[in-house]
This record gives C-alpha cells, structure tokens and sequence, in this order.
C-alpha cells in the first residue's frame, strides 16, 4: 500500500515541487498539502506549470491520523516547531529548511538565531543523500542540506574524502527560483533580466554548513563562499577552486571522481564542464573536475537548485526512509 | 535660465525615468523627486541603473515657490487630487496617469470608478504629441496616454484622419515594466521567464481611450483589444488588423503613412516590421503598414512603453508647453 | 513487441525530441536516428537536455528491415522523396514537414515551390489528432500540421464546424525553437533578448493551411494570419479574433467548446486566458474563448510548439496508426 | 575640426558600436565603416538597436587620405596586417583584438599561434587606460585589453600596485555579445535562455594577459581562472579570490581602493556588490573590495563587456591619442 505523505509549506516553490514529486511518485499518495497562505487554493492553479488538482488546506495538526511523513517547506526557523509536532505524533519528517542541518549550536545561533526546538537539536540526519545513505535508511528526521551545500560538497566531496583539500574559494550561482517565491523588487523580471551581481558577500549561511560537511568528510578547509543570482529560473552551479595539500595528478583526482560517484544513480562525472539546462527538472547533479598547470584544482557541480538541491533531494531520502528504492519517482 | 521641474511619485518606474530624463535635459532642472514609499533613499540606488544622485522627498505641497511644472507619476485615481493641488498654485502639469485621457464621464466611471478632482475632469488636453500638437503648446494640464493608446493609436491614425476604419482587432504585447514596480507572483522572474500570456481578456482600460481617440480623428470604429505580458523588460508592440470602409490599394495607404508622418521628429515609418530593441531607450514610435490580399489593412507600431509610452512623451509634451523645442533632451 | 521506429533527422529541434518521446515510450522502440549533417555524433551530447545516448547514423535505405514506422524530420521539401523511399517499403510514416499537409497542388506550389513526390501529394491523412482521429487509424502516412495551424485550428474549431465563422485575423506568437536549430543573427541570445517582432507579414505559408482546415470543417473563411517571434525557447500561442455569421452568446459558445474538447485527452478549455509556461513539455492544448460586447469572438489556444506543434502530436497520430492507446508514452 | 576616423570590421558586435560611438562623439567624425562580409548594407540596417545611418563599405588601403585614426575591430590574428599598413600610412591605430596586448613572444604563439604583423609586436601600448593614462597620450598603437583582463585587473590592480597579492583565483562571467556575432548552436536562443556554463576550462588566452597586467603592477601572483558564459546580452562581472603576501585589514585596503581610484572618472568603488544593469551601455566600472574573516580577499567589478571591455575602451584610449578631453563622448 502507498505511503501517504503530507507536505507542509506547499505553496512555496519547494513546497510546490515537493507535492508534485510526490503526486507523480509510483509509491506515494499525496495525503495533504497545506498552506496557510493560500488555504483554499487549488495547487494546479497556483501553479499552472504542475498538475496537482488538489486544495491547499490549513495543517491541523490534531488531523493527522494515517499520515506516515511529512515534507515540510517552512521558512528558516519556522520549521523546527512544526517539525517537532510531526516527530511526536510519530510521523517521519523531511525538513526542507536549514533548522536541522547544523550540528554545532554556537554556530546555527550565529547565523540564524535562536533555535524553534532546541531539544531536537542536532538530531537530524543531514540529507546529502550520496554521503549519508546507510543513516538516512534509519532516519526518522531528515534535514535536506541547502542547494549551494549540496553542489558544493558533491563537486569536493571525493577530495575532501581523502583529506586532500588545503584552501577552498568557491563561486556560486544561482536561478530566481533560489530567491523565493516571496517576490520584492530584486527578482522582478525588469530588475532581473539582462542582469547578474554576487549577493550576501560580507557571509552567506551557506557557508558554515560547507565547512561542516568537508570537514566531517575529513579536510576541514577553510571556504570562502560567494554567490550569484543570475537571470534564470531554475539551476545552480557552484565553481569550486581549490588548493591541495600534496600534488596530485590531473588523472589520479579524475580516476578519484570516477571512481567515488561510478555507481551513483544520481551523480554523474563528465568529460566536459556542465550546464544548468541538462540538469534542469531532474534530480541528478553533474560533476566535472580538473587541475590546472600549478597543480591547483576547479571542481564544478550542476544541480536544479529547487530539485536536486530541496525537493526531489527530499524525496530522494524519503525513499530510503521508507524502505523504498531510493530513485523511485525520480527518474 | 532652466525651468524648474518637480516630478512627483518618483519610485515607480515610469517616474524614476522621468526624473532621468528631467536630469539629463539641457534645459530643464530636476528640482526635487518625491516618493512616499522611498522617501529619504537616493534615486540611484533605488534604480542603479539610472544617474539621478538626488534623494528623495516627501511632497509638501506648501513649499513648491520656484517650481514651473510638475510630471505626476502616480497611479490612476491617486493623481487626481495632486494634480488639481498643482494646478491650483499655477504649476503645469504633465500627468502620466489615466486620471484626465477620457472625456466621457460615465466612460470613466466605468473603467475607473470615482474621479478624484470632478472640477477639472475633460480639462487636460490629450497628449499624443503628434496628433494634438497646436494645443499642447498652450495646455496647463496634459493627460500622457496611455502605452497601448500611444501604439495603436500612432498605428491607426492616418486611416482614421482618412475615416477610413471600418472594424479593428488589436493584438498588443508589452514588457513587463507595463506591469509596475510593486511586484507580485505574476511577474517575478521565475514565473515569467519563458512565459508569455493575454491578460485582461474580458476588457482593458485602454480600449475606450482608443475607440475616442480614433473617433476624434473621423473613425468611430469599433475596437478589439487584447493585451498580452512577455518575457522583456521593456517594449511595446501593436499589430493592429483593420478592414477598411472602401478599397484602398497597398500604395496608397503606404503613401498615406509617409506623408502623415514624413515630417515628425520621432515617428517613423519603416519599409518592414518594426522590433523592440530598435525603439529601446528612445522617444521613438516605428510603424509600419501593410495590406494582404483581400484587402485588409494590417498596421504596427513599437514604442518603448515606458519612454514614447510614458515618461518621454509626457516631456515631449513638456517641451512644448514650455516653449521650448520638442526634440529638446530627447534624441 | 514493441513496434521499432526510425527518427529521420534527428539532429534537428523537432527530430530530436521525436527521438526523446520515442525513446521514452511505453511501447515503442527507437530502432535508429540518423542525421546526415552529425552523423557520429551521439544525441545526448548533441542536446544535453535529452537523455538518448545513442549515436546518430546516416539514413539507408537499403537497411531498413524490421522498421515499423518511421517519423521523419526533415525541411520542407526535402522530405517528401524520403517519405515516398519509406513508403515504398512498407514502413508507416508520420512526416512533420508541410510536405504533404496541403491538399491543392496550386497552394502547395504558391507556397512551397515542386513537389518531390508528386505521386503521394494528398494522399496523407492531415494529422491534427482531434479533427481526424478515425482516419489517422487506418493511415499510413500521415502529414503533422505546423505548429501555428495546430493552435489556431484547434482555438477556432468549435466554432468552424457549426459554420459560425465569417471573417478571422489571428495573431500569433511564437519562441525561437520554432525557428530551427540552424540559427542565423536572428537568433543569437544577443539580438533576441529584450525583443520581439512580427515576421512574414506579407504572407505565412500557414495560412492557407488554416483556411484549408477551417473550410474543411464548414467555415470557409478569410484568415489573416500574423506571426511573432518572442523571447522564449518553447511556446505557441495564438490569438485568434473572429467575427460571427450570426449572433450568438457567450453562454452558447461556452458551451460549444466545453462540448466538443470536453473528451479529448490533450485539449483543455479553461475558464481564463493561457499560457505558456503551463503547456511547456506536454502534448497539451489549452484553449479558451470570451465573447466581447460587441459580439466578436477572441479565442486563444496555447501549445508547445515543438511537441503539440510537432513531435509529440506526431507520436499522439503513430499511437493511433499503431493500434497503441492514442496517450501512450505522452502523460 | 573634429578628427576623421575609420572604423575596420564595423559588422561585428564591438565594431558596430565603435562605430556608434565615433558617430555621436562630438569631436569626431566618422570618415567610413568597413566589413567584408556585409559590404554594402546601411549599418543602421544591420543593427536596429544603433544609429549609423551610412553603408558599409570594403576596406581600400590606398584610399586613405585624410583619416586621423582607425579603430580596427578584426578578429585575433587577422589583425595583425591591417593594422601594420595603416601604421605605415601613419595612421593612429586602436586595436581591439588581441594581437598586440602580450607583450611575451612565447606566450603569443602558446596562445594565439603565428604572429600577423612581427616586426610591429611589443610596440602597442596597452590600453587599460587607468594603468597607462601617460603612455596613451603619446601612444601610436593601442591595444585595447580583452574584456576579462579590463575588469579583473581593475578589481586587482591596487593590490596589485601594493605587491599584496599572493594567489589569485578568478570566476569570471560574461553574457552572449562576448561570444561574438558570428553565431553557432551555442549562442541561439533556445540554447542560452535558462542555461549557464563555464567554457575553456583549460585553460583561456585572457589568463596570461591578466597575469602580465598584475606582474607589471608588481604582483607576479599565480592566476587561475574560470569565464562563464550567462543568459544575457552585454555585461562582465569579474569575482575575484585573493590571498595577500601580509595581513591587512578590510579598512586598509578599502582605503587603498577608494585612494587608488577617487579620481578616476570611469571606475566607481561602491559599498556593496556590483550589478550588470548598472553599467550596461557605459563606459563605467563598479569595483567592490571586501575581506572576509579569515582575511582572504574577494574583489569584484562590473563592467558592460563590448563598451569598457572593447569599443569605449578604444574610445576612451583615442582621446588620449587625440589630445581630447578622455570623456569626450563617454558620459
């Protein structure tokens, strides 16, 4: 029998996604999606692009009988009380926000203040699903990592692995959709078109959470982060440089790559530098690395920056949640 | 000595152009740009790609001595009560608004509702500088049309002088800048960017002021309007379809358009179909005629909807109630 | 057994999606995709956004045994002794070029010049899916109309076949991939962006192919017929003005519409205007019609151009032609 | 009497808009245009968007007389010969390619292959006009920078000039007119909209040319650089990584920046990141310094890629050449 699934925040852009991944999805039923915002409105109207003819209700949370997890698409610190209230009613927990991804107190309080549910701290999984898939099949909390994170740490992950990287300078950039449906004037189409600029330049929240994941994977590398929010819905790129610290060959780091994402179903090496348009709408992230004549290394990675890096990513971790073949729906 | 100029509602896109355009005249002087959603924030840094390093202010209609004449960008109704402040302390007044285009009452009752300064309804003169001319040089209160008026209208007039227009069908496009600074989902970048769509099937304002206007010239025709958003940031296009009261060979209306329009400085008529990029930035209208085989007369103009749209023609307008040469800071 | 199809001109924007939705479907297999101009080359590196990875070959006639079907992408006129060597063979073909869609051999060499296979000329079944579903059954060679007349045509049918319509001016809009891969400075990002213009004023060779269709349902009325060129990849939208034979109200229209696309799979009438972004990637038509107070008729119908307009609507006619289920491989 | 200028390779993007400019400058006259490839078509006609009302004529070396300077605006290698007759009628030569810019024969053929004009290498002045303002006024050839090296050496040079910079890591972007008018499927339309990629992974030519630029400011640092290519017309952005041989504060070097160029009247230091929006269309660059906590620095500049990477550049260098005021026609 499918599971059934509530997705709370739907009416956001990773919301939105998230109920259309799950309305496809072979083994999933989309057993509510809630907004608070746009309770009443139907979702395919909403978003003419999906096709998910069902109402946007208010998340009651005293009428979740039969719901066996939930997507939540809050905003930052939004989430982390809601999630709580799901975890306590038993109910298995995606967290599309950044509420859970941190694991060190000092640092989420730095960067995004106090915590909604400090008890939970810490206790989430971190959700780059290629990474941590043995604990993600255990998992009852879920933090999906952030769409930089995600790019980021893919495109270094097999350096970092092997302790390799000294010092990281990484250029991100981003569609409109990153920005979020909350529109201001920034990502009005006259303001956006025929334009590019970095954003968050004096420190980006993504940053630490990087740091985080390299380190954890063995090199903790300082990282300078900064992104772009280029003129284009969908799709984020993240170009990595990066100093090592021994020489290593242009083939050994290919055959690095190749070797560490060769049974990947999601991840995929090329022989060439990527671009959005090929990842658009899928959950697959490509990777490209080389070594330039001083020995210094540029690692790329493309992801949909609403897919792969929020929620098709989500459904990735919920299929092994669940017990599911973990590209189920997503291919 | 420059005569002083105020432009009011300075925030919105048409009056930041305004004020651009106000600065960079040689003969006039940008005496203050007010605002009250960006009071206090310098007009280059609300729009950075305009060059006005002045702050904004809040309008004190009590300290307005030394001011010759006012550009009111405000929306339709609110610039009503403004303009008739304006008026009252002898300034001139170019309203960019809808607030006087109609001269029927009960028309804009309908369209628009209640009028915000009755006494002075039906008093401006019409500002489609190339069609009204004589009485602009001595009019106190000019009433800028309309983007797609402008368009159509410079697209239609030679056969309307004629009487020539038996029926008309147009289909208008314009660039999102038609749709305003304060932004909402419909034209946020990710939602517009590959989009395109009619909007306002079931009637737009700008019909009735089309239907007068080409009434006044001799062709009270009956008019079909269909306004459409795409994905750019600023244009306007007209494809205008028209039969015609009696036949009329392909030459002579050709003719016709030359010599209605050989001697204006800022309309043009080209020997094929105009595009946006060609009139971008320019005060300029590029129409073009033509007529299929059975008969039908299909005409088209692009215009930049905010500059000959809006804010260049309303100080085309100005040049001329100042006395001074039209083309004045415009080519 | 999955019936084994040919994709002749692969390399093309309409061959290589046939190619896509072939190699994605059900029921079919995508036996071969040749292309004479990249040859050797493999499809997925040809257009990343795709996910064929097999290499494109150079058509041979003489090796074409177990070749059920065949969708051939070809320019106009150079198709048509491709498709006659095909049928020579017994093999079904669903053509996308105009070379067999016009039914008077005067039109077709007012338009498009010789024919090169004169013996075949009308004997295809013209492949708008909705109008000519019981013949496509039994075709074996089946003729996909334009991207244009499949929106236009399919906006104004219920409205053709009652013999309502009396006089019809279409305005049309299109993006860039209906242009062709084979680009030229018109559509370079650079000259594109930020612009949008009508084309082939003096005469579309879609437009008899509309009159054509619309006289054979029972309106044989005059169209004129104006195509744009936006600032998009994907997208078809037209919007068609008509005049009636005799009154008739909104309600009944309504009605009509609902009526006769109230079954179809594909065409969707909506209660407001479409748009594109909401037909991207699918073999959908969203259709809608208001009536003005004057009693004219504005009916508009949205499609992608490359799929409704081309390759999918040619999968949607080889489903039928196969004896498949008409949707299969398209939802 | 104003100067008479040739412009040599007027078709292409950076030619037409010299061409542009020389016209509306009001201390030049522009004496001809030149192209091969579209000899005899109205430059106006060629490009909408500009303003040249003359025809394109073919380049006949021995007529002439009476031209002051030329601005050549060949590609890399073709140059080369052109430029090396007009210097010997002794003309005054901008050049805008790359064949005189390195100053390294070695480098010259690793990058570009044979020299056109050997005799003539080493001698151009390099037109980065900020670095070389003394030299530009008795300079005979120019050669103006390539866009990449215009805004990455400016963002870098007063920490270039101090000997600070240690390692240099550059993510550059860079929109479609930078990729040139002679178009292929990479730049079309339906290709760019909604893509973005980093190209020449490898290794690009303007590498060493930014490497000679900061050695000779008298930092010899290392320089790994990555352009990409984004889904607009015209504008660069340069974001630049950099690690200092010696701690230095934010406010050191903040004060280094705004002393280096308070005079300057083309290059703007700003308190916040750059956009492309600003600049587009100027001579302008944004530069933006800041420092983050590990003190690593990160400087970006904006500039719109064929004005100041290209056509105003040489404008701007002419002047000098001219003896003119270096604004003339600039602002």
């Amino acid at each position: 029998m499918n599971k059934r699934i509530l997705v709370a925040g739907a009416s956001g852009y990773t919301g939105a996604l998230a109920a259309q991944i799950v309305w496809d999805h072979p083994d999933l039923e989309l057993a509510a999606a809630t907004s608070r915002s746009d309770a009443g409105k139907r979702l395919d109207r909403l978003y003419p692009r999906y096709r998910v003819p069902i109402g946007l209700s208010v998340l009651d949370l005293d009428r979740l009988d039969g719901i066996d997890a939930a997507i939540v698409a809050y905003p930052h610190g939004a989430a982390a009380p809601t999630v709580a209230a799901l975890r306590e009613r038993g109910i298995l927990v995606v967290d599309l926000s950044a509420d859970f991804r941190l694991r060190d107190p000092d640092t989420y309080a730095r960067w995004y203040g106090e915590h909604g549910a400090p008890e939970l701290f810490g206790t989430g999984v971190y959700g780059l699903t290629e990474l941590y898939r043995d604990q993600l099949r255990e998992a009852t909390l879920v933090a999906t990592p952030g769409c930089y994170p995600t790019a980021s740490v893919l495109a270094l992950a097999p350096l970092a692995e092997q302790g390799l990287l000294s010092e990281v300078f990484i250029a991100a950039m981003q569609g409109t959709s990153g920005y979020g449906r909350s529109s201001d004037d920034t990502v009005h189409f006259s303001a956006m078109t025929e334009n590019a600029f970095p954003y968050k330049t004096e420190g980006h929240r993504h940053r630490p959470e990087i740091e985080q994941e390299l380190a954890a994977l063995g090199s903790p590398a300082p990282v300078t982060f900064v992104p772009h929010l280029l003129p284009l819905d969908q799709g984020e790129l993240s170009t990595c440089f990066a100093t090592l610290g021994e020489p290593t060959s242009k083939e050994a780091i290919r055959s690095l790559y190749a070797k560490r994402y060769g049974d990947e179903p999601f991840v995929h090496v090329l022989d060439g530098p990527p671009n959005l348009r090929a990842v658009r709408d899928t959950n697959e992230c490509h990777v490209y690395v080389t070594v330039e004549e001083r020995g210094r290394v540029v690692a790329f990675a493309a992801i949909d920056n609403i897919w792969k890096g929020a929620s098709s990513q989500g459904v990735q971790n919920l299929n092994l949640m669940l017990g599911l073949d973990e590209t189920a729906g997503l291919l």
